[in-house]
């Protein structure tokens, strides 16, 4: 899988071969049909492992601080975990058309939207502010800034790029006692992850 | 140009074939080659279209609407015009590496920075604005968005998801009286088009 996710995450779906993932992997042509029957089946393990990544978000003060960890944590994780960049690859990849990549785009949206859901509850949303419509906005935007920070060849700006994000959108839709406490700053994922792992050594 | 165009637009720069774009186009293999080289030729010709679309802003009451209209009108071209179709497609494909595909992202940067830089000299942009920070994130966002429509069949939706992305971006950075006189609602493409046709016309 993790072969398979570095091959994608350099090449792109069209242009990987499978012997080249072979060979990163170090098994025989028996050993991945095996388990995999084809490219495709490969591709879609990895997609899924992306599906499967969706993180359960860590309790904050507030939910919007939450809202601001999905983008912000997994912007951290994309610089540490390959199978995660490979899937994005394969998500925002529009070559092969054999694979669904609709749906990190719904997992992503749905979670985005039962966080946002939660904090519009708890009176953190500005009145107006419509969840069901701005979940989706903050998917499709993140997905494009990943997709330039790519093109520009610079993957690492993903941290910048999301914080940038979240600092220019939550004025229109989060109070502003709330907004003032939220931490959108570059690093705030390595920040989040690192509470957390914290609290559970000291649990 | 535009049965090149289609064909990327359908099936992506990978799996384009040239024959397809000859049967399409009623052209002879003879008569393409005398103008293009390659694929990669033809591909460059469909990215290079969208570069020298990138439109003069019309003159608006505010730069903030000039600024507003680039992504607005272009999302009403997208339903229009088949080879600015192609052209996105390639641009946002990450399949074929030998295509630079950061071109179109460093235009539509640059012209959106000129008409922020101008908004803020009138003095419409809120004080902490940084006009270097907003242009690159208007673009790919704005890419994401046209992705994700695509991944999710209705291209037709970006003229609904551009407004959003407005909607939700100016807050952060238009000064009040400015933000109160955008149009920033669906169909501002077709409008902005319509009324700069009237104005010829009576010219």
């Amino acid at each position: 899988m993790e072969a398979a996710a570095t091959v994608f995450d350099e090449r792109g779906y069209e242009a990987a071969k499978l012997t080249d993932i072979l060979q990163l992997a170090q098994v025989t042509k028996g050993a991945l049909y095996f388990h995999f029957h084809s490219k495709e089946d490969l591709a879609h393990a990895v997609i899924d492992a992306q599906v499967s990544a969706v993180p359960v978000p860590m309790p904050q003060v507030s939910k919007l601080q939450e809202f601001v960890d999905i983008g912000m944590v997994f912007a951290h994780r994309l610089t540490t975990d390959r199978v995660l960049r490979g899937s994005v690859r394969l998500t925002l990849d529009q070559g092969g058309n054999e694979l669904s990549r609709s749906g990190p785009y719904r997992e992503w949206t749905e979670l985005n939207l039962r966080v946002l859901n939660e904090a519009k509850e708890r009176g953190e949303l500005l009145p107006h502010a419509d969840t069901e419509e701005v979940a989706p906005l903050v998917v499709g935007a993140y997905a494009g800034l990943n997709l330039m920070s790519q093109a520009l060849n610079n993957p690492a700006d993903m941290d910048r790029w999301a914080s940038s994000l979240y600092r220019h959108l939550l004025p229109s839709i989060a109070v502003p006692a709330v907004l003032a406490m939220l931490d959108m700053e570059q690093g705030r994922g390595a920040r989040a992850l690192a509470a957390a792992e914290a609290a559970t050594t000291t649990a």
